[in-house]
């Protein structure tokens, strides 16, 4: 297989995820919101560029069976239903529900991977379902989401964990980018863990807002076994 | 010491880098070239912007003790005296002389970098003499060149290896930014080697064009106790 990871969407023209699979990964907390969202049996989850948006779409979809959730740095939209802490989105809050979500880093990495062949969103919590759904694939992009343009170790780690998973799993030679090199190597030498994440930037501003408990969750390997898939406008529970 | 490390110049505004000293990376090749040439008594550097520019400034120095350096893609510009390649930069070629050098990756990372408190240029060959000349500076950012505003493995171990010797001698509690936390994950699996290089993006280029050689002197570990700053327009032998 050809792997490729990037560590912020800036390093990557639409054009070069063309014909492959891309993974996007917001650990903190993007996807991982996601995730347990989905697993708690929501029916789709709308990433939106910015409020604004998110709320006329939210309207246009029927504002009954639909939650507005989104954060900026950190703390619920005012006005939003939900904010972006996972621990929100429980079986009670998200069942049957359709959730709009507008977030500060997830989403230029998810507009990039949508010009892929298809998308997926990987955290730590879906891991190995993300592996097995996405291996054997001519191609796959691993796009960090990052934190404010910037490198994001958080990411970095569930992508080389990813990475590890796949190639482990995949006979056969495969050809890595730098990104995808570097990513793995981390995941050699280092498992994700709450004390792991309060070391990271992103980790240490939820920690100073009050939101540290969150980053238990983000940190568990495999708490779910679904895989998340872009269908159409959203994202919803696919094959693993 | 606050440490940070960043993988791509885009990731950096000129801003971050103001009151701190900047260590600009591009083992393949610049920063190794620029070492080698200092180690063998050129009396110093001007990176340019463009090959014009590197034309126009050798012309004003002064053409009789003036040496054009520089490569695109990989290649020594037509007309120049010299390309990238640490090898032809031998005593016999460069005692003695200014080099105006114009390459496809370091620049922007020199331009970014000279928003400094001072400005420095790191590659493996020279990473003790670094380490040793910017220990106990305040603020520490070490700015990888990256590969086509892209990630490079190569320039992120070059500075995982100098923020774990900085880190290392300096006592104390260092904060660190998640480039500086990964690059000194890596560094702690990994050492330099032509082998590894040659996995690179950079080093597989090189390996195409013949000048695969290069890279088992980019891999070097201290072969130089030289640490080269920018002074005015120039990069100098630096205190080490």
């Amino acid at each position: 297989m050809r792997i490729e990871a990037y560590f912020t969407a800036a390093e990557v023209d639409p054009a070069m995820v063309d014909g492959s699979t891309v993974v996007v990964v917001d650990v903190v907390r993007a996807t991982t919101t996601i995730v347990e969202a989905l697993a708690n049996g929501a029916r789709g989850i709308y990433p939106t560029d910015s409020t604004e948006e998110a709320v006329k779409l939210a309207s246009s979809l029927g504002r009954d069976d639909t939650l507005l959730c989104g954060e900026r740095r950190g703390r619920k939209v005012e006005g939003f239903d939900m904010g972006n802490s996972p621990r929100e989105f429980t079986r009670e809050a998200v069942e049957g529900k359709r959730l709009v979500m507008s977030t500060t880093n997830g989403t230029r990495a998810f507009g990039v991977g949508q010009e892929g062949l298809r998308l997926l969103a990987c955290a730590f919590t879906n891991l190995g379902a993300v592996a097995r759904n996405v291996a054997g694939d001519v191609g796959l992009v691993v796009l960090c989401a990052g934190r404010e343009e910037q490198f994001a170790i958080d990411d970095a780690l569930c992508a080389g964990h990813l990475i590890k998973r796949v190639t482990d799993a995949v006979e056969g030679a495969h050809e890595l980018n730098d990104g995808a090199l570097a990513a793995r190597e981390l995941a050699g030498s280092r498992q994700p863990s709450r004390a792991f994440l309060s070391m990271t930037a992103g980790g240490r501003a939820l920690v100073e807002i009050g939101l540290g408990d969150d980053l238990e969750l983000c940190a568990q390997l495999d708490r779910h076994d679904v895989a998340a898939e872009m269908r159409d406008q959203a994202i919803v529970l696919a094959g693993t």
